[in-house]
């Protein structure tokens, strides 16, 4: 397999970077930075993929944010909500088509490189908030993308039927530096420990009675 | 219909512009500056949304050249073949996956305006030298386009049928400016009359005896 991961710098897509490189893959790891608040994610990200020794490459498509105005990840004036992911507030972290955009941009990429592969980290945790996590969203895209050149890109997702605790039990079996990692939505030096994803990274570690090596604010 | 259009400033999308408006849609234009090397073409669609009174945002996305590398299209160290789409040669314009990717930065702006389509000007005279311009491949991209957020949106491509000359026919009955559009690859101040685009746009006035009002080089 020769793939392109969209890869955030975050637990999930590391644990996919780590698993796809133990399975012998020829990687290329992409990051995208569209205006999120959060992208000290993109800082971890070129640690990570040095530690793996995967080529990296991050673009910047910063009037992203522009045409998809009115998320509370990508907008400074709108206040980042707290909490769990199942709240109402939440669903201001929505990007309007956001995972269709990186999924065509890596399918791009990887046509370049004559790669046949994309691969993402959804899994099962994924939340309804987000229409494009939808499993039927991501079956219609892998059909889309089968037909969007003359070889096939094959859409790689192992991680559908697994939690996030699933993932930080793989990450530890294959070694992955958890440290490095970022989820917070908040941004800063320390994760915040309140958002959404801080909330639930801590949670799928105290799940499978591992402590967790991040250092939270609170 | 409230409606963004991929509008390239070329003679297809303002003819699509100029229906939708005669339909009394509400429309939004969209143009995207991948790094092409024909970006005259988005000094033209500012006039042509201008004449039409329609607003138009044009998106900077100088990077994705660098991520779709390989094409005469983006790339200026790569000669622009001249001649007939159907020539072997003219598969060096293809900037991989440049369909999906337009239409998803589309799509993720109509989420946002709160609009319920992304319009589009295929049609049956596109070349199948693009695999982004087959019918199979539009069909999965609506598919995916209805689950990609709770709202669908829906894709709009009223030209499937209907060949360039058709086209041109139907501009002149919506008073098309022709003159203002833009279809020439090769960029520059006059259409060259030679690259792919040029000679098919000579022939879809030819073909249905009507003069041109293009300025060519030859």
């Amino acid at each position: 397999m020769k793939a392109v991961v969209l890869f955030s710098g975050g637990l999930d897509s590391t644990v996919l970077s780590y698993k796809l490189q133990s399975e012998n893959a020829e990687l290329k790891l992409l990051s995208i930075d569209y205006g999120q608040r959060h992208n000290c994610e993109l800082a971890s990200g070129s640690m990570i993929a040095k530690s793996l020794g995967v080529p990296h490459t991050v673009i910047k498509l910063p009037m992203l944010a522009a045409l998809l105005g009115g998320s509370s990840l990508t907008d400074n004036s709108i206040s980042l909500p707290l909490g769990h992911y199942a709240e109402e507030s939440m669903k201001s972290t929505v990007v309007p088509n956001r995972n269709m955009i990186l999924l065509s941009l890596a399918a791009g990429h990887a046509i370049s490189l004559k790669f046949d592969t994309v691969a993402y980290a959804a899994h099962a945790g994924d939340h309804t908030i987000y229409p494009d996590c939808r499993p039927e969203f991501a079956d219609a895209m892998e059909n889309a993308l089968s037909k969007a050149d003359w070889n096939k890109i094959n859409l790689h997702r192992p991680f559908v039927k697994m939690n996030k605790s699933d993932l930080v039990k793989l990450g530890i079996e294959l070694g992955v530096p958890f440290e490095m990692t970022w989820s917070c939505y908040a941004g800063g030096k320390l994760h915040c420990g309140k958002c959404g994803t801080c909330v639930e990274r801590k949670e799928a570690f105290e799940l499978i009675g591992l402590s967790d090596p991040t250092k939270y604010k609170s």
